[in-house]
């Protein structure tokens, strides 16, 4: 079983550390938040002191960290100095594709091994350990990363070179962004036309409407139970995360000169929703905006 | 076997009739065209001089016809004086939900029984015979149009009220315009990252990104073979179509006071494609426009 480093034991990394325990495997825990780092040391982990102590002799790093940003300073400003020799670096973030690359050149220029994983599935799949990764680095470094990530999620994919694992994420929540506004839309349209919700749900779900967004996650109460509309929008995954998400997408646009005007326009919708104040709702809750509620 | 009125015997009208024909019907058809109304003679229809003609002793009368002021004139102006004590009216033209709603209350006071019931399927499914057939209209309406419709199409549904066949096929090519763009967006951005199409269809199609318009019509060559990514965006369903029912989406949403902000999008990015000369193009070729090229 191997000695992993984990930094950043937030909603996700906790229950994504708590699996590798259980899994047997020997887990250095460090945070800045005192109550997070409790939380791993009470799961089983051992407490580190920092970033550097956590990662000193672990064969295997993995972060979780909130933004870019983080993601450089830790890994700059400490991982990369203090790294075993053929230590293998797993970043879980989502980040933006730049970050992820610049960080991997900056491992791959010490001699090290790292893969960008970002995740979906939400607190429940890091619970479960049946979250998704999305992994961008060498195929050696997959092969690596890919035992480990097993013991956190179900689903393994390898999208390519580093950072396309960031790619892939947010090429994919840019769509499901756009395609859950225009859902909202088509529901709250078809209410006010006197056009039954389930009846929309009936003919869409089986013809060119079609969308996990509508078939697994429908915005209106009642056709799929499971939804968080039938729990007053509970989140599941948040408007804040999704506009995160999305506010990605716009950055990676920009940085190579895509054009993305729905992307674009999600993102400000989104905007718009978390700066109302809902950014803890479920991110199908924007449907109460399109309602005008 | 029934006697039916055909009037509009276009790309659409024209292969439905003769399904009608081939289920033994008598068909007396009309067109403002005389090619048109030449081809369904060829077919076994018998020639009428006039709308009023062709309606003329019909048990049912079917109209095909491009837009809600044609419906209203041809209706208006012929259909409800000539047709007979309980003939079944059953337009079948995609047409702004008030009008046919307007025209419905105008049968109603006639007397006669009617039915908006659009269709999706394109040219291929009228051929065939296997369109769908969105259904607005009372009960007893729908239980007469039924049978007739079942000649020509596969998916006989019924949406609701008056109008409501309408509602339904503009709200599901609302998502459908919408979602489709937002795809293209995700492929030409995945590109620019270099982020393989193959890997993102792989992906997405499996994950909360998933739509028809991904996974049933993917719009860059090569993940969906049967796509018209794959013959040079040959037309399927046109951009000039799509731009039609986006419109009368956006006519319908102004009427109700519906919010519809990325069905706005999509209508104004369609009509910058087809404005360029791309109408007659498949939908999905507005990942050209997208891609910039």
């Amino acid at each position: 079983m191997a000695k992993i480093a984990f930094i950043g034991l937030g909603n996700m990394g906790g229950p994504m550390a708590a699996n590798l325990l259980k899994a047997q495997h020997q887990v250095a825990a460090f945070d800045l938040s005192a109550k997070a780092l409790e939380a791993a040391v009470a799961a089983g982990a051992s407490r580190a002191a920092d970033v550097a102590a956590a990662v000193k002799g672990a064969e295997v790093v993995i972060t979780m960290l909130p933004a870019g940003k983080h993601v450089r300073e830790v890994y700059e400003g400490a991982v990369l100095g203090a790294a075993a020799k053929g230590a293998l670096l797993i970043d879980c973030s989502t980040i933006d594709v730049e970050s992820a690359r610049h960080v991997a050149a900056a491992a791959a220029k010490a001699g090290l091994d790292m893969v960008d994983a970002p995740v979906s599935g939400g607190v429940g799949g890091a619970t479960a350990g049946t979250l998704t990764f999305m992994v961008g680095g060498p195929d050696a470094a997959f092969a690596r990363a890919k035992p480990i990530l097993e013991k956190m999620g179900r689903n393994i994919v390898h999208a390519g070179a580093s950072g396309n694992g960031q790619a892939a994420k947010i090429c994919n929540n840019m769509m499901l962004g756009i395609t859950m506004i225009g859902t909202c839309e088509a529901f709250m349209m078809a209410k006010r036309l006197g056009l039954d919700a389930q009846k929309l749900f009936d003919i869409a779900s089986t013809a060119s409407g079609q969308s996990w967004a509508l078939t697994s996650y429908c915005p209106v109460p009642g056709p799929v139970p499971t939804s968080p509309a039938n729990r007053d929008y509970a989140a599941g995954f948040t408007a804040a995360m999704m506009l995160k998400d999305l506010m990605l997408a716009q950055d990676a646009a920009r940085s190579v000169g895509a054009s993305t005007p729905m992307g674009a326009e999600a993102a400000q919708l989104f905007s718009l929703f978390v700066g109302s104040g809902s950014g803890s709702v479920d991110f199908s809750g924007i449907i109460r905006m399109i309602d005008g509620r």
